[in-house]
């Protein structure tokens, strides 16, 4: 539906946001990652999804014995061999609670494409959410929605790397994350290509599985509690609601974001 | 729809399922749970929704000053007084990433209601779910979703307290967790009040959001790679599946049960 307006006046190397260009992110070390802008994927489902993904660049893999054999037997082991370690070894690289199954790499981080060059349908655009496991948690059922690409700020959101990643359960190899320093005004540049642009919110005028949605599609989603902020929401096109009939009237952010997923993908397929 | 059979031989003072009389939870701490049978609760939602809730019964609540100024602003001073402490009074007693908000209470657990008691609705039975973070969103969005009740086994479930009560974000105070000792015996029970039972499976016959899904109705839910036990699907009336039109096939348990609450709330509403 609806006339395309992508490449108004852009060609392929055109513009983009300065995706890696943040020094606060480019600089250094910040809690889990560590090995300067590697990115550390840990756990068997992220580190075999990156492992069957040709995009990916591997620096380091170390796997336990048991894990190297679960890696042979899975076909897994042409691009890079493993280093085979006790477990304590990765211990000794990850925060004490994270479950790493014996298996961890340090990767680059995956290209992504300019705000231009994302392909139409489903797009998720973040404000501001900043706790690694949803975000992470949200990667993964962008992942099962066919969703093209998360749009979000290069500050006040997490790295895609240690809980993030395993959390995404290897989503990260599917969905790319375009950084912007500004969300509005990379909502008015989706706007420009015909995404239609609908944010999430408990006040919105419509119930979103009522909402006229088409594509392309871009859902916004801000923090829990805080929700969008005033730019974001105004930048909207119209702010839908998911109605909940029971006595509480909020939903982990995750969650809101997989049902607002489920809706739009039927809604627009 | 559908006709009534609730009460066949059982009166209220029926038989019941031992629902706080397994040994092993009657016994002791564990983990989290350190003070006697008391539930924990800390953070400023579970502890406002426990104090809003007249069911439950108060043994103690530590606040810093500022959050008992935030209590009695709220009006939530009059069931039990808060001792005024300082923050590390509240870390010494839960775990180091607990954020608690300045505020902590200990509270009896909330009574739950016999199978043939629970009202006609919305029913979610939970088949080894063990992570407190997953089974606390669960109980959120259940109370979003106004499930009439949780039905899970006494074993291989999270205590419902400190992580779990958290994650809930206040959902324990309005949705309860009913215990049992054999799913597949609460599930015929079920089923003789007349509930569908549902089961949530990744090979179902049919697409949920197409499935002729009628009221009183239970969803049965497994564990994150484990599914639904063999007995436990058996006893399912069908089982459905969530299209998923992504790379990635299955998502996160309690994105994928909130995406099922909403499906199947709107069906029989």
């Amino acid at each position: 539906m609806g006339g395309k307006n992508r490449s108004s006046g852009k060609g392929p190397g055109g513009k983009r946001w300065q995706r890696r260009a943040d020094p606060k992110r480019a600089r250094g070390p910040r809690r889990e990652r560590r090995s300067g802008d590697h990115v550390l994927l840990y756990g068997w489902h992220p580190v075999q999804a990156a492992l069957e993904n040709p995009a990916r660049r591997f620096h380091r893999l170390l796997a336990t014995e048991n894990a190297a054999r679960r890696l042979e037997e899975a076909g897994l082991t042409g691009r890079i061999s493993p280093e085979i370690v006790r477990p304590g070894a990765i211990d000794a690289l990850l925060s004490p609670d994270a479950v790493h199954q014996g298996i961890y790499t340090e990767v680059d981080p995956l290209p992504a494409p300019a705000l231009d060059e994302i392909p139409d349908g489903l797009v998720l655009v973040l404000d501001q959410i900043t706790d690694p496991h949803n975000f992470g948690a949200i990667v993964r059922s962008a992942a099962a929605f066919d969703v093209k690409a998360i749009v979000t700020t290069a500050r006040h959101s997490p790295e895609a790397t240690g809980v993030l990643a395993k959390s995404a359960s290897g989503g990260l190899e599917h969905v790319p994350i375009v950084l912007v320093q500004n969300l509005a005004r990379a909502m008015a540049e989706l706007r420009e290509a015909d995404f239609q642009l609908v944010g999430l919110a408990e006040e919105g005028e419509t119930d979103l599985a009522e909402a006229p949605l088409r594509a392309p599609l871009a859902l916004v989603v801000g923090a829990e509690g805080k929700g969008l902020r005033q730019l974001t929401r105004e930048t909207c096109d119209f702010l839908a609601r998911l109605d909940l009939p029971g006595a509480i009237k909020s939903l982990n952010v995750s969650n809101a974001t997989a049902i607002a997923l489920h809706i739009a993908a039927r809604a627009i397929r």
